[in-house]
Parts: structure tokens; C-alpha cells; sequence
């Protein structure tokens, strides 16, 4: 039997209506055990509808002017009649509820705006944990007929790579410096990107900043692509001024055209690595549980590192209490 | 009731009979399932034994000159009163038996000697199969009363640290260059050795490697230390002319002093972090058996990567089944 509460809120989300949106993605950010069941249902009713959506990851420093450029090019996507949503993945801030809450006040004409919905990190721990909520909320903003979904993540560690993993495009924001940029980002993230921004190409800085355009245009030719259809480009904005935005646009839609059934392939593959990523973090979680709290588990543990049991009887008795445990 | 084979074998090890041992690391290296319990079993005879030995690693490029620099240290430390265990890693060349084989002949002297016992690499695939053997082959030599174990690796990526995983003292071997050679190592592998060596000063070459030795002294600066105890040394040696071989033992022996504890303190770190990898790759191996063999399981992971069916209910699906599964 299903709860009909879900079902209207699942209803109100897929009537594109704000509140109910809002509310299901509270729902599926809780991380009360009795909230769980009702995140499945709805997340359920919600799926089946078909989606089409862009979804586009974007990083940099802070101080690169990501909040100003998301603010110009929502506004940009908007008058190309997309609905926009934007999202951001930022473990680091768990108590604030995530920087864009801040930034809000930074995007202040497109958080005002009737087609476009801003909604903070996730405010748990871990980046796994931050991720599988993000990703979920990418699905409810679907659901509700948002067809470009912007993900925000700050330029520290590992977070980029988990918003790639949940975007179709992926975005590096950079400023121009003091002629040795490439120094200051890790080459990982440059490797990820599909687009690099180079920021505050206005007044006194524009030809400062076209140097470092040209730079990491010749930066990128020691890297081996990603894809066999697309070479990252380099392009130079103000997100201040507003110039360059109708270009970084056109490159997306490049994109999405140059790379046909690649794109669906590549959400199948994100799909797949995410299930299995996540069935890998619950088992995770469980032996963490395990070392941590059970005594026979603890004792197997000190008997081996002491060395008065060998390795293949202390993992064997491991893997029985484990598979004993409830973990379902 | 216990199998008297095994019972003969494990006391030929610990009278340090050598063709026991060395049928006993044949018997651990095995991946038949029937030698499985055996290997425990025996595992089990031996590893009650108190054990004191010094666990050195030891990694460098091809041609640093690893095996003769093991020739003339090993022969220097036997001279010192000590029986020596060569070993290695090397997962790299699962089909030639491991390198050492071929180096046999470069430490002809060695390989010879009452005191000295040397064996290759396991052949198996993957690298953390070839660790946990290793790791029970030194268990056996200390056994056999081996009192320094010497584990060798050549410098291609995640070894070296498996390596240092599983010994007391970290020694990197590079030879001079042309003087940028710390463009050519991975600073990881800088960042946990205990000893760099700059091997072949020897000759003309002797000026260029104590240039060497001083650019790496300088540059361990900006590294922050692995112990509170320990600042990692940079020593010059000629393995071929047996130079500076004293000062390496020397180097080692005030190491062990000077940790204390923290040796002993180590090796349960070690071992239990050991076990707990040892734990999750055995579940990995099974999520990947379920994964390429179980038909449910495929359509399960089908259903999600087209988006047919949600994260949270594909996730259990596959608990379910995972933990139904006999994989103990």
C-alpha cells in the first residue's frame, strides 16, 4: 500500500510545483532512519518519468567569480527558455549548510527568478554522503522539469571528480595570474575539465588574461582527452560584464551535439559506477561499524596485529561476523 | 586432528632447514584451494614462535643497481653475524618468476652462502596478492631464524609502498643524473624512505653523486617527516666497490634504536591495517564475481544504469544477494 502523502508530494514535483520540490528534497536529505522508506517511494514515483536535461559541473578557487558567472549564465540559459537548477556538492562546510547559502545573496536577480531553483550542498559529512544526496536532488529537479542543472563544488580535493562523475559537462573556472597559473591547479582537475573559464577578462585585466587563455590552450596539448569527439577549449569571460557567456553556451551545445550516443552511454556508465561505489561505501560502513563496536571483532583484530593469530584465520572469522550481522 | 605432513614441515622451519622453508613458501604461494588449509595450518605451527628480525625495504630504478648493492650489503651484514632473507615484489612480471631470479646471478656470492637465502617474487597476478604473500613469506623466514629480511621492489608505482607496508626501514636507491633527478622520482616514493642512497660513487662519477646527495638533503627539507624520531639520511655508496656499505648498516642499527616502541608499535599498525585490506579485497573479489557472473545481480545493475530503477532499492537488491552468497 502506498503512503498518499508521498504520492502528492511525488505529484507536486512532477507538476513542476517550487514547495513541493523544495520538501522532497528534504525528505531525501534526511538522514532519519524513519525518512528512508518514503525517499525510496518517492524517489520511485518520480523516476519513471522521462528525462532531458544538461547537466553541467563547474569548479574553481574561491575568488574565481563562480557564483557571479553562474548568476550570468542561469540568467543567459533562462532567456534561451531553459528552466534552470542549481545545485552545489561541498563537504567541506557541513555547519553552514554549504557556500552557496551565502552566495545566494550573490545571484540575487536568478535566485528571485520563477525558472530557476538554488539549492545549497547537503549539509552531511562525507563527500559520499554529499554526493548521493546531490545526486538524488539532480533526479527530483528532472522530475520537475528543470532541463539545465548546474553543480557547484569548490576546488578542494576530490569533490570535482565526484561532480564529473554526475555531470555530462564539466567546467574549470580560473583567473588569470601572474603568468605561472598551471602551478596553483592540480593537474587532475585540468584532466576532468571539458571547458576552462578564464575569469575577469575585463578593463585593465583582459590582456592579461588572454595570455593565460593561450597558456593552457597550450597546456592541453600534453594531455590525452578524455573523449575522441571533443578537445577541451579554453575561453575567456567576465561573468562581471557578461561577456563571453553566449559563447560558453554554444560550447555546451556543441558538446551535446558533437557527442551523440556517448552522452547516454556515459550516464549508463555513471549509473553503474555509482551503484556499485555506493554498495562498496555501505559494506564500508558496516566493517567500520564492526572494528569499531564489536568486542569478538575487536579481539580478532588485537590477536592479529599482535601477531598471535595469522591473517587468513583472523579475516576468515571477519568475514563470518560480518556476514552474521543484520546489514540490510 | 592434525595432518602430520604439515606437522614436519613447520618443524623443519623452525630449525631453519632450508629446503623446508623453501617448500613451505611453495606450499603459501599456491592458489589451489586444497593446499588452502594446509597453508594455515602451517601458518598457524610456525607464527607462535617468537620472532626478533629487522624488516628492510628496499626500491630504486632499473639499473640503480639494487642487486648488487644487496650482494655486498647482504655479505656485510652475514659478517655482522646475522642470517639474511632476500625476498621481493614484483607484480610486474608475473610470467618470468619475478626479477630476482635473474638477479640470482648478479648476487652470486650471496646466493651461495650458508647464511643467505634468496627467493623470487611470487608470480601471481595482482599486487596485493603478491603482498600477502610476501608478507607470510617473511613470517616464515623469521621463522627459519632469519634475522634480517631484505624485501626488494623495482620503482613502478603502487609497490613501493606495499613494501613499506610491510617492513621497519624504507631504503630508496637512485644513482647521479644529470642534475635534476628529482624530476624523475615520484615524490611519494621520496616521502617514505628512510635512507636515500645514491648508489655508483665510485670513479669519476663520485663528485656527481655527492652533488646528488646534497640536492636531496636539501630537498628532504620540504618534505615533513614520516617519525618525530627519524629524519630521513642521504648517504653515497659504490655497491661494486663495497663503500659506505658500513654506514648504511650503521645507519639502520641507530634507526632501530632510536624508534623504541614505535617499532613494535608499527608492526601491529601494520598488520592490523593487513588484515583489514585483506578483509575488504576479499569482499571486493566477491562483489566482482557477482558482478560478472550473476545474472540477477546484471540485471539489476542494467535496470539502474538506464535509469529504470533507483540507487537506494538497486543498492539493496544487491546486499541481499551478496549476502546470501556463500563466500566464506
Amino acid at each position: 500500500m502506498q503512503n498518499s502523502k508521498i504520492i502528492d508530494l511525488a505529484n507536486g514535483v512532477l507538476k513542476g510545483d517550487r514547495r513541493s520540490l523544495a520538501k522532497a528534497i528534504t525528505l531525501i536529505e534526511s538522514s532519519l532512519e524513519k525518512d528512508e522508506k518514503d525517499a525510496i517511494e518517492l524517489l520511485n514515483l518520480v523516476s519513471s518519468s522521462p528525462q532531458k536535461s544538461i547537466r553541467v559541473g563547474i569548479s574553481g578557487v574561491p575568488g574565481a567569480g563562480k557564483s557571479t558567472f553562474i548568476e550570468s549564465f542561469g540568467l543567459y540559459a533562462i532567456n534561451q527558455g531553459k528552466k534552470i537548477a542549481v545545485l552545489a556538492v561541498d563537504p567541506s562546510s557541513p555547519l553552514t549548510g554549504g557556500s552557496i547559502l551565502g552566495d545566494k545573496t550573490r545571484m540575487q536577480e536568478l535566485s528571485m527568478h520563477e525558472k530557476a531553483f538554488i539549492r545549497p550542498s547537503p549539509s552531511s559529512g562525507t563527500l559520499g554522503g554529499v554526493a548521493r544526496k546531490t545526486r538524488e536532488t539532480i533526479l527530483l529537479c528532472e522530475a520537475a522539469g528543470y532541463e539545465l542543472i548546474i553543480i557547484e563544488t569548490v576546488g578542494v580535493g576530490q569533490s570535482e571528480v565526484a561532480v564529473s562523475e554526475m555531470t555530462d559537462f564539466f567546467i574549470l573556472m580560473l583567473i588569470a595570474g601572474g603568468g605561472d597559473e598551471l602551478q596553483g591547479i592540480k593537474k587532475g582537475i585540468v584532466e576532468i575539465a571539458d571547458l576552462i573559464l578564464i575569469n575577469k577578462a575585463d578593463g585593465t585585466n583582459e590582456p592579461l588574461a588572454n595570455v593565460s587563455k593561450n597558456e593552457y590552450k597550450n597546456a592541453l596539448h600534453y594531455l590525452s582527452p578524455k573523449y575522441d569527439f571533443w578537445r577541451p577549449e579554453v575561453i575567456t569571460v567576465s561573468a562581471l560584464y557578461k561577456t563571453g557567456i553566449d559563447l560558453v553556451w554554444e560550447t555546451i551545445l556543441k558538446f551535446i551535439n558533437l557527442s551523440g550516443l556517448h552522452l547516454t552511454e556515459n550516464r549508463k556508465q555513471q549509473n553503474e559506477k555509482w551503484l556499485w561505489d555506493t554498495v562498496q561505501s555501505r559494506i564500508f560502513s558496516e566493517l567500520q561499524k564492526l572494528k569499531e563496536n564489536n568486542p569478538i571483532v575487536q579481539s580478532v583484530e588485537k590477536d592479529h596485529s599482535n601477531g598471535n593469530a595469522t591473517l587468513r584465520e583472523s579475516v576468515s572469522r571477519i568475514l563470518q561476523i560480518f556476514k552474521e550481522t543484520n546489514f540490510l
